[in-house]
């Protein structure tokens, strides 16, 4: 059994994941729709050994585009050129299921998964957002537990189409003339409560058999689809403890499914701030922070917490109680409370915390301290891995590439070099065979 | 005024337009899904300096897999992919009105139009298919004149999502901390009979304000589709009057909707088998007609005619009458029996005149005389240039490139140089303006 390995994601962001991070004197403002930023941080990530890296998305403005960079381009467009230009790095988008058609999804990621050479990975999400839902005939979000009913059955179709080319459905023989076998082409017939789709894909077994599938699933039905279809998660954890309990309940989930413990990949979201001493590192948090509008992060804050904004008093503690909103992303509400309440916050303090609204972890100090910190989450069990959200890009993964990486290195924590060549080669994950493939000679049962 | 030029786009296929082009020995079998196939078709027709490639799509397997390839891989990837790797080549992808989101679709097309310094096209499409209705909730497919309802406000959705953004809305002002000018960035608010979609797009407006917008309309909705909303036309014609009275009718069709007579580049499909000689080039054609399947292009011929397979006799004349199908495509439908008709073929003639399934008109013979052919077409007003389907891939784009284009390029008809950048360059067409975009100083009315 290979031992266990670290795993490193990289958010591929606009500027950064500080909202002000476009505004540092050698940042490119307008790099969230410029390709070639993406391939340079792609190239700096493959440099680096990374597994993969990450692209969010929402097909809406959800945010204060007057004051930020926002994931304007579709993602799935992006990872395809950025293929193009990159040989081992793997290519995560995130698509919603609320807004997809099944059919088209498991192409488009059967089709990043073949002109990438087995790099795909689909970030399942629902799409909380209610602007999102106005752009596609609805006044507002589906509620939760729809969004969730829906995405389960849409990821077991989407999962169904991969498998529906056999791996060994393709002849090519010129001699005969015979193309394909389409004995061993399947349409899949589902018959479900939210879509009929009869396949089979226009798309054969891509090299990975089946793009990655990762999701980030946080609430109770969250959880629930991750435990029964990913491979890896997104998760959201402030502490070890939180990662701990996160991993411990996600595998129980898994194992209900059938599945075995590794079978899951957990990457909580990180984001790093680097200097080479903790004081320049400070320094440089502070930078940021500064450039973050006041009006902007609380206004953010108060989205989060679905709560109005007069409500939240800079120098005051978080309201209480907060209850918890109906419709929303839970995770990264309770991780929000949860944080404020632990230290104490004033809401401004608790700004400056979440980096202005950069939401997950942040992690500010020197590159051996950060190393210090991965290896103890690693260690403990609170995660297989990050998503790392460097304060700026590619600045701060160039940082954490020449600075960080050697040290994991060092330790034997992280990869010197690609072993395989597809995205489950560098998670460790199984190829998984086609659901329709039969031991030859057997006969097919209606 | 610039004198009028000769447009030449090129079918990104497979291993060719001729069925069979797949089992010739210099073929690679397998490059129906091979990124680096359809990268090196794209710098061939760069080195032509062709106009543009142009993905044909359907999202569903509608053609006999066991004989032939087919357009597996999503275009908008495959042109995204092939955008990392070439400089100055148009990228036109098709996409279907009937089973896609417009908000998506619009988001894809403005990304990839991004991503590729503005080389991007969009062929509507409303897919007639019933395979294709099977795998998006419906039993076959919408009804003819339901899709063309829907393809018509779609379009015109996506043309608003486009303009969504002014084009100066983005400041990135690093010292005020303003990224957006949010008073340039307007919600579409479209409330029509088959949609709703709020807007705006997160796309910022692209390069060529508007990715060009393609239509294939042979149909009386067709035309109408394409004289309200398309730069480009891929038409069907198999002799010059056809040409020209197709022409005529679309440039009065689109006089009605207030649109320059050249606002509307046509370009009929055009097969090419090239030989050295006349007979050369029969030889070639003999060869590639030899290695189709009867069965395959009998059955290909009886779904575009829409007859049971035993009315079609081989060494008899095509069944007459023979009446229009309800729920087909009307283009090929007709253009197929004129040319039987005209010459009165055989079956098994009419099969070799349409090269076994190639659909549109195939011309056989030396690269001067194509180029005669071609000139003819052009000077009659039957063309504004030509969609290129060649018989083999790359092979016949080759030669077409080095034997054909030079000849072109002698007479005057066709550029020795890109002189621009965007497709809407290469094709001669305007950039739009946004419809939001005012004179300064003007107020916004509600």
């Amino acid at each position: 059994m290979r031992a266990r390995e670290l795993h490193l994601n990289v958010n591929l962001l606009h500027s950064g994941v500080y909202p002000s991070a476009w505004r540092l004197p050698g940042s490119q403002s307008d790099a969230f729709v410029d390709i070639a930023h993406f391939i340079r941080v792609a190239h700096v990530a493959e440099r680096g050994k990374l597994d993969a890296i990450f692209f969010a998305d929402t097909p809406a403005i959800n945010d204060r585009l007057d004051y930020r960079p926002l994931n304007a381009l579709e993602p799935t467009i992006v990872l395809a050129s950025v293929a193009a230009a990159t040989r081992h790095i793997g290519l995560i988008a995130t698509a919603s299921t609320s807004y997809n058609e099944p059919y088209n999804l498991a192409r488009r990621f059967a089709s990043l998964d073949l002109v990438s050479g087995g790099r795909a990975g689909w970030n399942v999400v629902t799409t909380a957002d209610a602007a999102a839902g106005r752009n596609f005939g609805r006044d507002g979000a589906p509620e939760h537990g729809d969004r969730y009913a829906r995405a389960r059955e849409f990821t077991e179709i989407v999962h169904a189409l991969w498998d529906s080319w056999e791996d060994d459905a393709f002849v090519g023989d010129k001699a005969s003339g015979r193309f394909v076998d389409t004995a061993k082409v399947h349409p899949i017939r589902h018959r479900g409560t939210h879509y009929r789709v009869e396949g089979p894909l226009t798309v054969p077994r891509s090299p990975q058999g089946r793009a990655v599938t990762v999701q980030a699933g946080g609430s109770e039905d969250g959880r629930e689809l991750a435990a029964a279809t990913a491979d890896a998660v997104f998760s959201l954890a402030q502490t070890i403890p939180d990662g701990v309990a996160y991993a411990q309940d996600l595998r129980a989930r898994a194992a209900r499914y059938g599945r075995a413990p590794g079978s899951i990949v957990i990457l909580p979201g990180l984001a790093t701030v680097i200097g080479s001493t903790e004081a320049e590192a400070k320094r440089r948090q502070d930078a940021l922070w500064d450039l973050v509008l006041l009006e902007y992060s609380l206004a953010r804050l108060a989205g989060t917490l679905q709560v109005p904004l007069d409500r939240l008093e800079l120098d005051k503690p978080l309201p209480d109680p907060l209850p918890l909103p109906a419709n929303a992303n839970h995770t990264m509400f309770r991780a929000t409370v949860a944080l404020a309440r632990r230290d104490n916050l004033t809401v401004r303090q608790l700004l400056k915390a979440l980096g202005g609204g950069v939401g997950h972890r942040i992690l500010v100090g020197t590159p051996e301290g950060i190393a210090d910190d991965i290896e103890a989450w690693f260690r403990a069990g609170a995660a297989d891995g990050f998503n790392l959200m460097p304060d700026v890009l590619p600045d701060g993964l160039d940082t954490f590439v020449d600075a960080v990486v050697p040290i994991l290195q060092s330790r034997g924590l992280f990869r010197t070099d690609y072993a395989g060549t597809t995205l489950r080669d560098h998670l460790g994950l199984p190829r998984p065979a086609s659901r329709f493939a039969r031991p030859r000679g057997a006969s097919l049962s209606a």
